[in-house]
């Protein structure tokens, strides 16, 4: 019988890797992305200023001490809208210095995981990291269960049935757009919450689906959080709460 | 350090386990999905008339003989369209059938792991089986990396950036709607192409998007087909074929 370490396999040597770690449980890490954690020469990751770094946090039972560890903190998240210049010179700096930092690791000849809360082609950081390395130095990219894949079975509850389309929306959007997309589909996750979620209420009402909408926030994770969304009367959530809203497709 | 196996766990007596298998390479199963597939009491699976099961090929590493398995054959799939009378009533007594069969196995103690391609409750078949028997006995779920992630993943192209919004679309969706969705969407996905592919190659055209579409079928498998949807002339493609439309969202 192969070992799951064995079928996890291990890093090679000036490769980078974007782990997607999943959404929280660290039972949640594919064999691929575990095995990866535990044999890169350098873990990296990103984290919010003053935070430990939700990735890191996630990966932690996987994590020897004395492990080769690069913390990238964001020099700002929700402080300004991500349209802002401000926004967009400032991070855009960051991922720059970022990628030299990575790259001359991977000079070194280094193996260097970067870590990716969920899938990192999805919404993630990486992709900014991979668009200005893959072209420089092999790179290997892991999936990973997304944080709504996370979010619907800690709700326990199905997100499509049959023929039903799913919108993915950003409660960054304005509300009228909102709620557009939202009669259009036949079942719909808001994510990035955060801020948005007094609008996002707002628009999930008007496109009369206020009675279906679930909130979460941190699922699978230990102080996950779900909620009927017509009971969360505050204006603000967490950076990380969404709004799932299932479909009721064929059901056989 | 804790072992993978350690993290993994094993199953309870009496317990339903809906088992995301995720895209096809059996490296892609999370650390808790392995652990249920080697340690559950019976090993079921959903197969296609005359086909091995896809989910049970995954898996197949994580196999030892003498396991205790049990085969369920849909008695159609892509013979008859899925919203016909004949669909409906022969799909549905097999659900029926099938959850019997699993309820007896449960009510002998027995632990049972139902594999589910990708996510189970991401249109997965799992789910027919999920509203008949969470009532009655203890269910886990463990969600999975999803086939759409698979495949954007193997065509090296991460999916949403930014604020990006993405649509999931089944093929099976009228021209007219697939064309009215894709032009809203800042990214999508169409599953289920199999025999709509070309109904969805004119609907991504006419909602000019041809240039950017990508055409994957069995992603993350060992033979996976990834083209430019501009390059797939023929009638059909397979059932689990997909077309991607990457976002085009923030990059910093």
């Amino acid at each position: 019988m192969t070992s799951l370490e064995a079928l996890a396999g291990s890093a090679h040597a000036g490769t980078l890797y974007g782990i997607g770690v999943g959404p929280g449980d660290v039972r949640y890490l594919t064999l691929r992305a575990a095995g990866l954690v535990r044999s890169v020469d350098v873990v990296a990751f990103f984290a919010k200023k003053g935070h430990p770094g939700n990735a890191r946090r996630i990966v932690a039972p996987l994590m020897e001490a004395g492990r080769h560890e690069v913390r990238f903190e964001y020099p700002l998240t929700e402080e300004v809208p991500a349209d802002s210049v401000e926004y967009q010179q400032q991070i855009g700096a960051f991922y720059r210095a970022t990628a030299v930092a990575l790259a001359a690791l991977l000079k070194q000849g280094k193996s260097v995981g970067l870590l990716a809360e969920g899938d990192p082609f999805f919404y993630g950081s990486f992709m900014h990291m991979w668009r200005r390395l893959a072209g420089d130095f092999p790179v290997e990219v892991v999936p990973g269960v997304t944080g709504m894949s996370g979010c619907w079975t800690s709700a326990k509850t199905p997100i499509t049935w049959g023929d039903d389309t799913l919108a993915v929306l950003p409660g960054t959007l304005g509300q009228e757009k909102l709620v557009e997309r939202l009669r259009l589909a036949d079942a719909a996750v808001i994510m990035k919450v955060g801020r948005n979620l007094s609008k996002v209420r707002r628009a999930v009402d008007m496109a009369g689906l206020l009675s279906r909408a679930i909130y979460v926030e941190r699922g699978t994770m230990q102080d996950e959080r779900i909620r009927p969304l017509a009971e969360c009367s505050e204006p603000c959530g967490a950076y990380f709460g969404m709004v799932l809203i299932p479909g009721r497709g064929r059901q056989l």
